[in-house]
């Protein structure tokens, strides 16, 4: 399993290079700024959100249900398939949970369940066109090895599902990855084979992926339709599914909770959507005025966006720094996000502390 | 000038034993956990708000307007009228600022800008019986020898006001101190004399004290009715004026922030309000159900409550610790402070997050 340090302290802001531990068993820990600075994520520190226990998976994926043609695809089977390479960002949806007030119930991350790896497979839609689903099918379920006693009770397995349509689209890209930058996946990744569903919370990216089963009904497990949800958010009855990635910026330079020398810096961060290119970053100090940040050459449209703002930190004491972000859809970052239940989709302005030192100190 | 460091970082939460600063000029700076954990915090790490720099004040104190006999007393005349000592928590009304989502304009206080001093001086009633005031007389109006341009603008004083029979009343306490903690008051402290008005936020606490005047209609300066307002909470119109301190508890063991082995800890703090004594402390555990916590025995009427609450640390990983109070006037720590374009009075729980270790580690 991936190594996670306790040096950092539970804010996630510090400045080490290991994963920034929110829980041992599962392991749940967050990527450090080391990993979130970089264009892509090591995978070492590729923040890791895992449900139950690694599993015993030998990459083998059973292809069923309404389907034209059921298939058994050993490991070595996929790699003979096309292959793909994409660049994409992955956040889980509870990022930013713990600045939601009151403070919703499940893993306690703070802002750093985000990171950016490029992932090689065999797209869902090769394999799909093998199996053939029937036209009647509309989702897509997702049955990963990993599995344990959910909330004490039932021995359940980890699933999910998409709609046809949204997995199968040419532009969604949803890729059955078995190498994480160029490498074999790491275990606390899906080793080795998993679903990597871009712009997606998350939550949709299988991991340890077993069994691909064709539905004529839309599925409704533990993992669809009551974890992943956004519960009474703004009073909304019934809980909506968590899908996309909300539109959001994260600073990485200054590292929040830095001591900087007067003078002048770049504030400098990422930007991702799932919504819609990234086209607007600002940045707002001490809660003055939203201005303009600078966007650096976009990436791969799966991946975040580098941007950064020239900050003139003279005052000394302490400053807040915040930005955000505007997708090409329209979506920008809200004042404060819509709470809900069980403390999804947190996207309002991060809010970084930096305290501004006297030169000659 | 008191020593402020800037070493702990900008979240207040470092275990440092020395100011925290949010602004070198004019001085404003949190506690530091060490003085949060005493009954009484030490001067020279009691927090600081300042609004102009410390000025040059010889301590002579004009009492006029509508009174029976204006006065002019010296410090030396002061301390020859009877004294009294309070034991005094303290509270910025900005204090918890930087938790409001979106973050108001205004100095970025964390959650540590209280302490608690004994105060020495002579009680205002005391000094306002020699004067006489008016039976008209409606608002004692205080000014302090600080003042500056207010926004770029004007010269001005910090005056705020406080109403006759509010500030006369015996149970106000309302104090003219020239000892902080049984030494001179220090310079950042208001030296040589300051108000000390127990349970109000501390913008009514006129540091650096020149001059009492009775008025016969309310005072309505930049600090009473346009700098500490609730403007626009839960759409409320007109602004409503800052006032009383807002029950709220504080976690100081273990330090928000810090590593832990696994073990048995006890979860400590102080908790405090302005409109009655603290009678209860709840902790929640990982946005767990509220756990009554033990209150100790109790301080002085206008002092902090310490509490605790003993917590077994077994789960390895990130924990999410809070605390709400509750006062003998029936009021509780709301899930959610009311915004205000300000950012006063935020009580909402406080969230203190720490990890927990494996105890080999």
């Amino acid at each position: 399993m991936t190594h996670a340090t306790d040096a950092a302290g539970p804010g996630g802001a510090g400045d080490q290079d290991e994963l920034v531990l929110v829980r041992a068993t599962p392991l749940n820990a967050e990527t450090p700024l080391a990993g979130l600075r970089a264009a892509l994520t090591p995978a070492p520190v590729h923040y890791v959100r895992n449900h139950f226990a690694v599993p015993d998976h030998d990459g083998t994926l059973h292809l069923g249900g309404a389907v034209a043609h059921p298939l058994t695809l050993t490991l070595d089977d996929l790699r003979r398939l096309p292959a793909a390479t994409l660049t994409v960002t992955l956040e889980c949806a509870g990022n930013g949970r713990t600045s939601m007030v009151p403070l919703p119930p499940g893993e306690p991350w703070s802002g750093q369940a985000v990171a950016t790896a490029a992932w090689t497979g065999v797209p869902l839609a090769e394999v799909m066109r093998r199996a053939g689903p029937r036209a009647d099918a509309v989702a897509l379920v997702f049955t990963g090895a990993d599995h344990g006693p959910h909330d004490g009770g039932a021995d359940i397995h980890y699933v999910r599902s998409l709609p046809v349509v949204e997995a199968l689209r040419p532009e969604a890209r949803v890729l059955l990855a078995y190498e994480m930058n160029g490498a074999a996946l790491p275990p606390d990744h899906g080793a080795p084979l998993r679903l990597v569903v871009p712009r997606w919370y998350g939550m949709a990216s299988v991991k340890w992926l077993a069994r691909i089963e064709a539905r004529t009904e839309p599925y409704e497990g533990q993992f669809q339709t009551r974890s992943y949800v956004y519960d009474d958010e703004g009073g909304s009855e019934p809980p909506a599914p968590v899908t996309l990635q909300r539109v959001k910026a994260l600073i990485t330079d200054p590292a929040p909770g830095s001591d900087l020398a007067a003078g002048h810096y770049l504030i400098r961060g990422k930007a991702w959507s799932g919504t819609g290119p990234v086209t607007r970053v600002e940045v707002s100090v001490d809660a003055g005025e939203w201005q303009e940040a600078r966007l650096e050459a976009p990436g791969e449209p799966e991946a975040w966006q580098e941007w950064s703002f020239a900050w003139q930190a003279t005052e000394i004491g302490r400053h807040a720094l915040r930005a955000r972000a505007t997708d090409a859809a329209g979506h920008v970052q809200p004042a404060a996000a819509a709470w809900n239940r069980k403390g999804y989709g947190n996207n309002a302005p991060q809010l970084a502390l930096v305290e501004v030192r006297r030169s000659s100190q």
